[in-house]
């Protein structure tokens, strides 16, 4: 297959996420038996994104422009400012809550080992934005892993030294997860977080 | 999202089969942040493809060139002409099988109703085939549906017309497949093509 523009394309497609190498065919195969003009948009679009899609100037998220929709939008709120490692998570808050403040998007989590320190995530950055337009809440939704718990904890110090308030996602077992699948870690972590309970709330 | 260009990418992904909302935003975010390279690559080998890839003139299965490779493989047994209804079932026997004949794909399969006679299905050529060059053996591979059975049916009359041997691919459970999971049709077919059993064959 591989000496042909059929196996260079199946090879191409697997350059995407969880595509093997027969979901690779199916697709390839797909585009060109039954959707060659959608395969034609795909290449264009792709081709214009890999190469305009940069970050944002002001909150690092990936946008074609100087400003990202979120930043450049004057209705929303510039109190609140939710710090997250990915531009993923910014779509997966965007898409599931009612959230209408500001973002920073580290790209990545302190992990020291690896080089990634202060500089690589912007700190310094989101530092001058915090002592010239400090927002009143700082909201941490960095992943609870030990390089994000990390991360929290600086961001924490750094809001502390402002006097800006800091708070954080809940952790914990997911609405309609049931205990005995739930992994021992976040089962430890959410039996730790207990709340009092206040019936009727 | 869609007034961006990256909600552009995610959207135009979505034209690729098994692709939802979810995946394609992964997917976008997986090019974006970590292989631009790949993203670059596959756009322009999809171009590509879209534009140079047709039907080979002999075999009807897509090729950048006048003969897929197969058909130009001096070495493969022109006795063998195998008839399939799409080039991933090309892709399937070769990918599984040892077969080193030739094929001949219809890209369809007989459907009156959709407007699909002999035609469409390039039945004309292969009849012209089988009148210049007719191999030993015509192995039919269609589909177990009413239409696949149907356009078989009609490659046996051809093939039998012109004195050629023809055979079917098996139809049945299986291997390693389990009676009470297997679809009805299928058991049922299976039953009744029950074959006489000789141990130690
Ligand atoms: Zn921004
Ligand atoms: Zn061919």
């Amino acid at each position: 297959m591989q000496d042909n523009l059929l196996g260079s394309l199946v090879d191409a497609l697997r350059c995407l996420p969880g595509v093997g190498p027969k979901s690779a065919q199916r697709m390839a195969l797909h585009l060109l038996e039954r959707d060659r003009e959608g395969g034609r948009n795909l290449s264009r679009v792709m081709a214009e994104a890999m190469e305009r899609i940069g970050r944002c100037t002001r909150c690092r998220d990936l946008t074609e422009r100087e400003l990202c929709s979120i930043c450049s939008d004057t209705r929303r709120d510039d109190g609140l400012l939710c710090i997250v490692e990915s531009p993923v998570d910014v779509l997966a808050i965007e898409q599931a809550t009612a959230f209408r403040g500001r973002y920073f998007v580290l790209l990545g989590r302190l992990s020291p080992l690896d080089g990634i320190g202060p500089e690589e995530l912007g700190l310094d950055m989101l530092e001058e934005r915090l002592d010239t337009e400090p927002p009143q809440e700082l909201i941490v939704a960095t992943n609870p892993t030990v390089e994000g718990e990390a991360t929290a904890y600086y961001l924490h110090k750094m809001a502390e030294a402002r006097g800006i308030s800091v708070s954080r996602i809940a952790h914990g077992v997911p609405l309609g997860g049931e205990l005995e699948y739930i992994d021992q870690t976040t089962l430890a972590h959410a039996f730790g977080s207990r709340q009092s309970f206040t019936p009727g709330r």
